[in-house]
């Protein structure tokens, strides 16, 4: 019989079969409806253990209205907690509430007293030590007193109030039906920039791959930017057979690298490096400068192989055959990627398969790598992924996936929901005014904010979007202000820094692209944004309030070319708005409308205003306040707004 | 492994814990994301079975969009029904479609093929009988041809198209992890006009109670206004000890009958009639004459007890003693209720506390009731009424609940939620636009309208709301048509029809309440409304649009006293509007705002309008028009669409 009924629990993912995610520092927040019969008053506490407590630990929920409580617990350390919920009526709370209202009416309590002191005496029956003694006392005190108003005292005092709710009468409780699950990351789960670099386009060699030791000659610029995470696309050996020549080319010439993302040769495969860039050990540096430079390395895990991977010759099974006994190419009818052959993850093979898949991670774990951005996982089986991540989180929680998923909006969403910590999101080709909003509403408002961390890229190797082509270099500067600041984690694509936005005709993909080429480029070249993107990386990292997702709001601005948004710190001490103007070719002016009573500031009242890429400062009044945004020289602006400090001469004058 | 997620589904409450309701008749349309890796073709089946049902049926879901799957199935009787979906990827379709688009491609195919002839051999051997020897000839058919274009042919035939549907491969199919539960009850649920009578006041003898042969002579009368249930307060002997005198009056005199809700005596208890109404058989009679009449009887359903109750005696443990030895009485405190003991739900008494009640409830159902109104239920436990209902529905699936909870919302919900038909609702004290807006917004299209039946009544034995206490006559007449025509079932308490009025000073209860003494009305009396009530009944019946309740809509009317929205039948034949004058003082006039474009009515177009209050008919054009609206003639108006059949002269002229 459990005649509390716990429900509306939030957060909750699809009745409990997802984790939500957090990060370490956080308190999650728990509410639920609890609901009884009558008129009991109710008690109720959330539950909660982190991976490897075998105990629950339990802090009170306090009651918000209309049946609606909530609790909040810290989340600690990395790795995955449970929680739950139990609620039961407290019949000594309900007594006391029933007492006093009695006692304001004037009516006789004789009877009362005495039901009361058999609560008492039954908690002093659960009670262990010095609460047992306690209650006990009370107990004796009661049976020698004679008058009901001494009694009642005994009975109200603050003191035994605690015992009693420290020792609570929890048969008629009930436990919620589900234990729900929370992923605790770390902090740069949800905040970080990243650079995305093509390690054999790194060195000054024309025609000849660059190596690592290239590599890390760039990580003092990568660093100067404001970068925390150096992502390398797949660094393994590259595929000889059917190799893909410049632009995609079905045939590669004999000096062609052919594309990283046909992983496998003769040279090794998902667990050995491209001899071009160095060995193993070469890696292992890279990984140490970076990490003396306090950034970190994330690397491409792309599950797919070239057909002279060595995996093909060891494990046929792992693979489809066809008819004729040749192996199926990847394809997409009627296109055919004849460089790469998929894995069949179905099969009696699977659980080999699986694990094989784990150890490449673990292996890579093993170098130092803790970021993983994950190629095409939406044509990989769902719950491999769910039993991948859990596999390499339960012993390395600090390992962060990043799927690459522009596929269907519901499978990148499922995707997220089965584990990955961050997502690729459609934000790539989200442009303009209304979209913008709509979109980021969706991912900071609704239930994605549960799940899905966006990291916006405004490209990346395979994607030259029409904005940037068209655009010019103001695009460029518009789209790395919305990917820092509208999301807390975001990154870039080498050449973003260069505006380089050369692409083949009639398509959003690069020209002469570096996927199928050796390149050299030079990263001082003319138009370069490197100072841009310095400017606003630092704003990021001085400003709390960029550092978060869930805090972004759209404020009305009132052109439709200008998007004015704000995001506040947690503790609400570093509040920052931001300007845009979305179109790249003329300059746009707009009324900006600050939410001045969100602050706590009067509308009669002055307040602080920095612009943070400029310098400037303004004392303002009032909520309207007038920009105008000139693609060319400001094509955004970003306020930090305090208070000002208004002091009456407060001493006398002689 | 099970690569297919099925999520999201709906109707699906608090994750399945509770069962959706509909009604003998309808179409439960279920819908969910499906969701796989990669780009296969996919099938999906709805699965389905009635109470008592071994094995599943299926029916096949469509694609939607983004995803999305729809499938329904017919809801051919009363009882639950269980469903769940089952998805896998479907590989000959995906085979058919990348094969037409190589095809397209002028592609080779011959390779294809053969994968195609071994889909279709694997099929053959799933299948049986006919099918199987149908797939047999096929391949063998395929095996004589040696042209690609016969074998394209072959297996791109619709015949084998529809015979390898039938045959699918499910072995990486995935069932929706929960079954999920609908009560299909009868159309009463939904749909009905309550009359609700004081038994013992429709004599004509001043002090003394009328007998269930008075109550059968005022049926014709409630026929002829247009009602389907007459619902009976309490028919049981009433407690003696603690009897409540005139007007709650602590103490009752010797000529005064006390409250009906004051179960049980000497004389009986919740299985007894009161011997002043008459016998047991007297009852039947009165159940008889209201079938007859196509009209049935609702039963008061009081889980309370008089402290001289049999069961007290009978079943000391039942009840809550004091530390005196005294029984405890019901209370509210300070509020005392003397007159009423309650039974303790919980304790070792409970299994056969339990089967009491649900066998005090099958007594009535064997005396031919079929509707019981639960009074109070939100003081007993909510898996108590969960248990019973059940109970009592699987033996008697044609049993209707309706839930008196004028109490928390959630609580309200909750008890709705386990298994009440239907419930009383905050209506009664929903007066002006935008409270009436929002509330019956939230009744009918928020999640709601899955489980919640709102059963509205403008006043009850408890409650004379103010606005009927100051309104006067058009007061009622408005809170006639705002509770028959904005929920499909609704209730009046006797009085109403007479606009009885008078209230306790300061009260929202009745002055001299029949609660509490023998009363004799005149049923004629000045100012009764009982034409309006007949007419707006006729108009229920007569417009299969009012008997439906999801399919409220509400639309615009430019003055904030004026009330207007409209119901159209599922087949959209019949369209019915109501514009209602809220304030019951003064007359107002709005401009209404059809939806013309949702009639399929362009603007141009010529509609016809009868008014069916008054009869009055019009043609109209164009979205906007204006009504003036009295509350002494015409406090509301109800509108009935029809086209306007236009025709040009299509014969030739001599």
């Amino acid at each position: 019989m459990h005649p509390v009924i716990i429900q509306n629990v939030t957060p909750e993912l699809n009745g409990g079969r997802y984790p939500v995610k957090r990060e370490v520092g956080d308190a999650l927040v728990v509410e639920a409806d609890i609901v009884k019969e009558g008129h009991d008053i109710m008690a109720a506490v959330l539950k909660y253990r982190a991976a490897g407590e075998d105990a629950w630990r339990e802090t009170p929920m306090r009651f918000l209205e209309n049946d609606r409580w909530r609790g909040e617990f810290p989340l600690e350390r990395m790795g995955r907690y449970r929680y739950t919920i139990e609620a039961w009526p407290d019949a000594f709370e309900s007594w006391r509430h029933d007492l006093e209202k009695r006692l304001d009416a004037e009516q006789a309590v004789t009877l009362e007293l005495t039901e009361g002191r058999e609560l008492v005496a039954l908690a002093a029956e659960r009670a262990e030590g010095a609460e047992r003694r306690q209650l006990q006392q009370a107990l004796a005190r009661f049976d020698e007193m004679s008058e009901d108003a001494d009694r009642v005292d005994l009975l109200l005092a603050p003191t035994l109030r605690r015992l009693m709710a420290r020792n609570p009468d929890r048969r008629l409780a009930s436990v919620y039906e589900k234990e729900l699950e929370a992923i605790v990351d770390r902090v740069a789960a949800r905040y970080a920039a990243w650079y995305e670099m093509f390690p054999r386009s790194q060195g000054t060699v024309e025609g000849r791959s660059a190596t690592f030791k290239d590599c890390e000659r760039r990580l003092p610029e990568v660093k100067a930017m404001g970068f925390d995470v150096v992502y390398l696309v797949p660094i393994h050996p590259i595929g000889k057979i059917n190799r893909k020549g410049p632009n995609n080319a079905p045939v590669a010439g004999p000096g062609d690298p052919g594309s990283p993302y046909a992983i496998g040769s003769d040279e090794g495969g998902h667990k050995a490096v491209h001899p071009e860039l160095g060995t193993l050990e070469d890696f292992r540096n890279f990984v140490a400068r970076c990490q003396e430079m306090d950034m970190e390395v994330a690397l491409d895990f792309a599950i797919q192989c070239a057909p002279d991977h060595p995996y093909v010759q060891a494990h046929p099974d792992w693979f489809k055959w066809r008819p004729d006994g040749s192996i199926k190419y990847a394809e997409n009818p009627p296109k055919k990627y004849q460089d790469i052959v998929p894995v069949q993850f179905y099969g009696p093979h699977q659980d080999e398969l699986w694990r094989e898949w784990r150890d490449v991670v673990l292996f890579w774990v093993g170098q130092g790598v803790k970021i993983f951005r994950v190629d095409n996982p939406h044509t990989k089986p769902i719950p491999f992924w769910e039993w991948l991540i859990r596999e390499v989180q339960e012993a390395h929680p600090d390992v962060v996936f990043l799927s690459e998923a522009f596929t269907r909006p519901k499978l990148l969403q499922t995707l997220a929901k089965a584990g990955f910590s961050q997502s690729y999101t459609y934000f790539t080709w989200r442009n303009f005014k209304q979209e913008l909003t709509d979109y980021l509403t969706e991912l900071t408002q609704s239930e994605c904010k549960e799940y899905l961390r966006p990291n916006f890229f405004p490209n990346t190797p395979d994607i030259l979007p029409a904005y940037l082509q068209t655009g010019g270099r103001p695009a460029f500067m518009i789209r790395l202000v919305l990917a820092a600041t509208l999301s807390s984690v975001y990154g870039i694509y080498n050449g973003f820094e260069l505006c380089e936005a050369a692409a083949l005709p009639g398509k959003e993909e690069y020209l002469d692209s570096e996927k199928f080429e050796y390149k050299v480029w030079d990263w001082d070249r003319e138009g370069h944004i490197k100072d841009w993107i310095t400017a606003v990386n630092r704003i990021r990292q001085e400003n709390p309030a960029l550092q978060e997702l869930e805090n972004l709001r759209f404020h009305p601005a009132d052109d439709d070319n200008v998007l004015f948004y704000g995001k506040a710190s947690l503790d609400g001490d570093n509040r920052i708005f931001v300007a845009v103007n979305l179109d790249p070719f003329e300059p746009h002016q707009a009324v900006l409308d600050f939410p001045l009573e969100e602050m706590g500031i009067r509308p009669n009242q002055t307040f602080q205003v920095e612009e943070l890429l400029s310098g400037r400062k303004h004392l303002w009044r009032g909520r309207r306040h007038s920009v105008d945004l000139d693609p060319q020289s400001n094509p955004a602006e970003i306020y930090r707004i305090r208070g000002w400090m208004h002091r009456d001469y407060v001493e006398t004058c002689y």
